[in-house]
């Protein structure tokens, strides 16, 4: 093998202007950075292809090297599987034929004479530059069906070793690697090898746009890359990862307000954000800004920011688009250091709008402000009162809210206030101009009252801050539903808010890598966010689920498959135990039922719950009250207190109770004890604190 | 091609105490129905294989024939891709040692010679013989791949052409079949013949277990069977369907009730179930009956069934199981048609309580009583007052639920009453010793007050008498949840097919063969059943989304996806008059964004949603109100009178309005809108209608 300059066959190519490289070009490249191909010898005529062949030893595979043929199959310039001279000497010169006749003008470079590899197993190892997180890598069994089917793992590069086995495990047909019928399990070392040998190539060369290694055919302990494609691109950015800020305490916890175009008619969006941080409680000074003047809701308004007595830590701004400019340069002279920009008319409007929106960013920071929105339903934060949006949504609690979408933005906090659970602070990001998801989970990784951050958003261009927040803010779970996630949905993106919306795959690769957790719909965030914020986090995937109903005992088997917990039998011990202390019509299995008599006989949830927890054969308990069973606060108690102390999650589920279970349910979430609607719904939530250990601890691995 | 007697083949191998078929033997027989297969011969010596091969033409494939060697490659037993007589001559003696050495006392018959299939499109035609449905058939694209992805599509046999082809269009990977590079698309027709004699072979011959062709090799227009594989086993039922009874009217509608073990103590169930019978306001006669006499409730109790003064049409049973035998006695000699038998200690509780449920059975059947239960939660009829249950639901409306699950049988009312859908009946069906699903949707499909049926089940014995009565029902849509979808304890059998049928997969098809339509959550079954209940079935898979969150309409075109539904770009025509009559901020595509101005100016939904139902672009409507917007009945109730009229389905999500969302959602819903809590439930709630629409007009076709 003779050693290559990447970067000047890289410069070569594109100074020809082609898109990709030719395939031995690829070939060189990646054998220099010890990647295993199968053996290949670029020939000029038909002699040389046959002294070629002996070397590579029959059968060989001949394909034809032009700029003009990018398919070359299509063009005719492939054969396959040649056995001997005679049949390469017919075969060399039915492709040049082939291909003059159907690529008119074609330029011919040579003929590539290969070792035909016996077949294994073939896998595809790939990379691609995406659009928000730069370098991906990709991993999936090869095959049509592979890529029909979507069967793959992702990652953002650069990645080591252990990250590049996780992914192999992650693809529906792991099973293949690990030895089927004839066929020897696969190496993962030297798959590993492979795929971080292309990451690092992907990171170090920012002019490569992609690379697919397809097949990739594995042997046991070795593998040859029969086919290598390297895609050329712009040179790319040098994907450095900009910081999250986390000097956000202005626009999320100023010490003074001012609203910008505070109105006194209460229909007024002005009028309704005075009005809530007023009925909020918020302690410092409120300043409402209007031409007018006069009085609003009791407070005097000033004609402009400029005009009030006292320093003005944060502005909310309700003001048509176009007056916002001016009310920035006010802002920035006043020294204000934080601004909620509810207006819409900016980037959502189009290109007049955009200019608009870069005029007040620059302007703002000249004076370092920093900005919510513009085009955004505001800022909630229940503990100080600053609750800068509509409706007012009151009840403090451990999750923060991130959303790009207003609706969400209070759908949220609303369904968490109405489950007991609450909110620390709610964020409609809007145009997101200047502060993003990133910057907001970095500060509200330090903040006191934040334990749980759950996240709408539609997508990043700024990937790789987004995972440093994530990184650093990972010690408290960060959950996110990401919008336009399919095609269909991509489309929406574009038309929403102009943002890039790049694959969905890429994306959750990225949140797992960092540490955080991806759920699959708002009802799953809301789920997720309840049973984070009430349960400690699992010590491993056991789950016992102890239930009145047989049918709901069923239904969580279907549904902890699904979530990847395990519902293991119960051991001889726990049994005996158990036998001692229930009734004997009880089915002494995982899930275990107590049947109907629990209703009459309520006593042994406790006595079942004292035994499982006590058994340390529960990393998650799911109790199911399938019955109209009442005092369950109660009954479960001392369970919930012991198991909290042992760190094991018990969630609740609720079925068949009627009027008595809106009660209990109520009760049982105000004591602290997590309750879901259906079985399927409790496991969902638990699958995702189970997910979210193991990211934590592969995490802390690393 | 011989002709040969398939009954003969198959009880030669019988006699022979062989599993399953040799490889020629199955190829012989589907020959004979005139499935197509490779070329093959069965040979004895090494000059018969060479003259076969010249027969066949090289190249060939030697596989040792023998009773001791199941799997063949494992045993070294195969050899292919022979190129000519040298070659056949060394793997002929090769593979006869290697047998030899690796199965001791090897009993060799012969060593089938082979045609070697040129390569193409490889699909799996299997099938097998379901506990509960019978024959059932199985089609997929072959390989390694799929049979872990496990990408296949199941039917109950006998089916015929167009559900053949139909199968084809079900699996994740059928691009495959319609042309990929350098293949040709597949001839359907030419795989639904194998599909369709495959599944003839299946019904016709009761002693076939199961049937795997794998790999068939496809070429444009023709095929060939590459192996076959034929395994035997007992002589099965003869698959009769039962008929579905229904004449049920005694259990769910009685004209007079007793209760056996009637009881003035308020904690005995014997003591609720009376006093809700009493205040669901049950018109007829009530019999208490208590050994003890006197009076309960104000009612007079009587000491036996058998001294109540009139007829009695229905008893109500909860005293335990060893009195039951007795008073099914006094039943029959009384004339009761029904029972409701709420007991416990049954099959439930092992062999002897199996025993007991087969004399109260036996006995019952005598007199011609219908049985439901026992060990079940009771029915509850609150058109009549009929609720032999607890705890009491009351709130009339037109879903029926059927529950093998007593929490889900009073869940799912307590759910749709609250819902302001109400029930026409709930259905606890405990042991179902008697009385099973198939015989109340048949009684349901007749009954007035039923328009939607919602069913838990774990399955049937019954399977082609449960496909009867959804079939006959299936004007009323029948959902059906079914538990234990996922079980672990799936057999590894001898052929693929069996491995691939769990329990969930034949019983999917098998529904939604008959029409039905099965859902994958207990929460989906209360939506879907919502969605029924309120909402005509769409003409088609078109939704248009209208709201006021650009969020919630990105998570609309992602769920949209996923369910099966199409957000088709709005035509320039509705476009343009959307335009004259909506602002120029909204965003006119599809989900058509009115963005949050529409807290400020809600009319705009009004006007949208005339155009959209005007425009006939819309087979289906999710309205999403993403902001506290009142007054939303009078918004929707022209649109959504208009809609009813023209078959158009219009949903609701409600999100981000806080205490103006809780009375909206309720005065929406109590004005027979469905509203969901998240835009994915909504969305997935009208796929399960689309999904009814499809099954239902591809019923018709038939």
């Amino acid at each position: 093998m003779k050693m290559i300059d990447v970067k000047a066959v890289l410069d070569e190519a594109r100074g020809q202007g082609r898109m990709a490289l030719f395939e031995h070009e690829a070939k060189d490249l990646i054998s220099q950075v010890g990647l295993p191909t199968t053996r290949y010898h670029l020939t000029k005529d038909k002699d040389e292809a046959i002294s070629a062949a002996h070397g590579i030893g029959y059968p060989v595979a001949l394909k034809i090297v032009s700029p003009q043929v990018i398919h070359k199959s299509d063009a005719g310039g492939v054969a396959l599987g040649i056995g001997g001279d005679e049949e390469l000497s017919a075969s060399y010169n039915k492709i040049i034929e082939n291909v003059k006749e159907r690529v008119p003008g074609v330029e011919i470079r040579g003929v590539l004479v290969e070792e035909m590899a016996a077949p294994s197993v073939e896998v595809i190892v790939g990379a691609t530059r995406d659009p928000q997180f730069g370098p991906a890598i990709m991993f999936g069994v090869g095959g049509i069906l592979t890529e029909i089917v979507k069967d793959v793992s992702f990652r953002v590069a650069p990645i080591g070793r252990d990250e590049a086995v996780k992914m192999m495990g992650e693809i529906k047909a792991h099973r293949v690697l690990e030895g089927a019928r004839g066929i020897p399990p696969v190496d993962k070392a030297v798959l590993a090898d492979i795929i971080v040998k292309t990451s690092s190539l992907m990171v170090e060369n920012p002019s490569i746009a992609a690379i697919d290694l397809n097949p990739v055919i594995v042997y046991g302990d070795s593998a040859k890359i029969v086919d290598a494609r390297v895609i050329l691109g712009d040179e790319g950015d040098s994907d450095e990862a900009v910081e999250p800020a986390d000097d956000l305490d202005a626009v999320l916890d100023p010490s003074s307000v001012a609203i910008i175009g505070a109105s006194a008619s209460p229909d007024k969006i002005g009028h309704k954000i005075l009005r809530n941080i007023l009925d909020a409680g918020f302690r410092g000074p409120i300043y409402p800004v209007n031409p007018r003047g006069g009085e609003i809701l009791g407070l005097k308004a000033y004609p402009s920011v400029l005009d009030t007595p006292e320093d003005v830590d944060a502005v909310v701004v309700v003001v048509p688009s176009r007056f916002v400019p001016g009310v920035m340069e006010e802002c920035v002279q006043k020294g204000v250091k934080g601004a909620v920009i509810i207006s819409s008319g900016f980037k959502d409007v189009g290109p007049e709008g955009a200019q608009l929106e870069k005029t007040v960013l620059e302007t703002a920071a000249r004076g370092g402000v920093r900005i919510i929105g513009p085009n955004c339903q505001g800022v909630s934060n229940p503990v100080s009162g600053f609750c800068a949006t509509w409706p007012l949504v009151a009840g403090v609690g451990p999750v923060a809210v991130i959303s790009q979408s207003g609706s969400i933005a209070l759908e949220a906090p609303s369904n968490l206030v109405d489950n007991h659970v609450g909110y620390s602070k709610s964020v409609a990001l809007g145009n997101k101009s200047d502060v993003d998801e990133a910057d907001l989970i970095s500060w509200l990784g330090g903040d006191e009252g934040t334990r749980v951050i759950a996240v709408y958003t539609e997508g990043t261009d700024q990937g790789r801050k987004l995972m440093k927040a994530v990184r650093v803010a990972s010690g408290k779970p960060v959950l996110i539903l990401k919008g336009g996630r399919t095609e269909a949905g991509r489309k929406a993106v574009l038309a929403h808010t102009g943002s890039l919306a790049g694959s969905g795959e890429v994306f959750e690769a990225a949140v797992h890598q960092s540490g955080g957790v991806c759920v699959d719909s708002l009802m799953e965030l809301l789920d997720a966010a309840k049973a984070f914020s009430m349960l400690p986090v699992p010590a491993g995937p056991r789950l016992i689920v102890v239930t009145s109903s047989g049918g709901a005992g069923i239904l969580s088997s279907d549904a902890s498959e699904k979530a990847g917990l395990a519902l293991k039998p119960l051991s001889e011990d726990i049994v005996n135990r158990l036998r001692e202390s229930l009734p004997e019509y009880c089915v002494l299995r995982n899930p275990l039922d107590l049947t109907g008599n629990a209703f009459t006989e309520p006593g042994m949830y406790r006595d079942a719950l004292e035994v499982v927890l006590e058994s340390g054969e529960a990393d998650m308990v799911l109790v199911v009250f399938g019955d109209p069973i009442s005092g369950t606060v109660e009954l479960l108690g001392d369970a919930v207190r012991k198991a909290r102390d042992k760190g094991v999650p018990v969630a609740v589920n609720y079925l068949g109770g009627a009027g008595v279970q809106k009660i209990e349910v109520d009760a049982l979430q105000r004591s602290g004890v997590p309750v879901y609607s259906t079985p399927e719904r409790a496991i969902t939530a638990l699958g995702y604190m189970n997910k979210y250990r193991l990211k934590r601890s592969s995490h802390g691995d690393e």
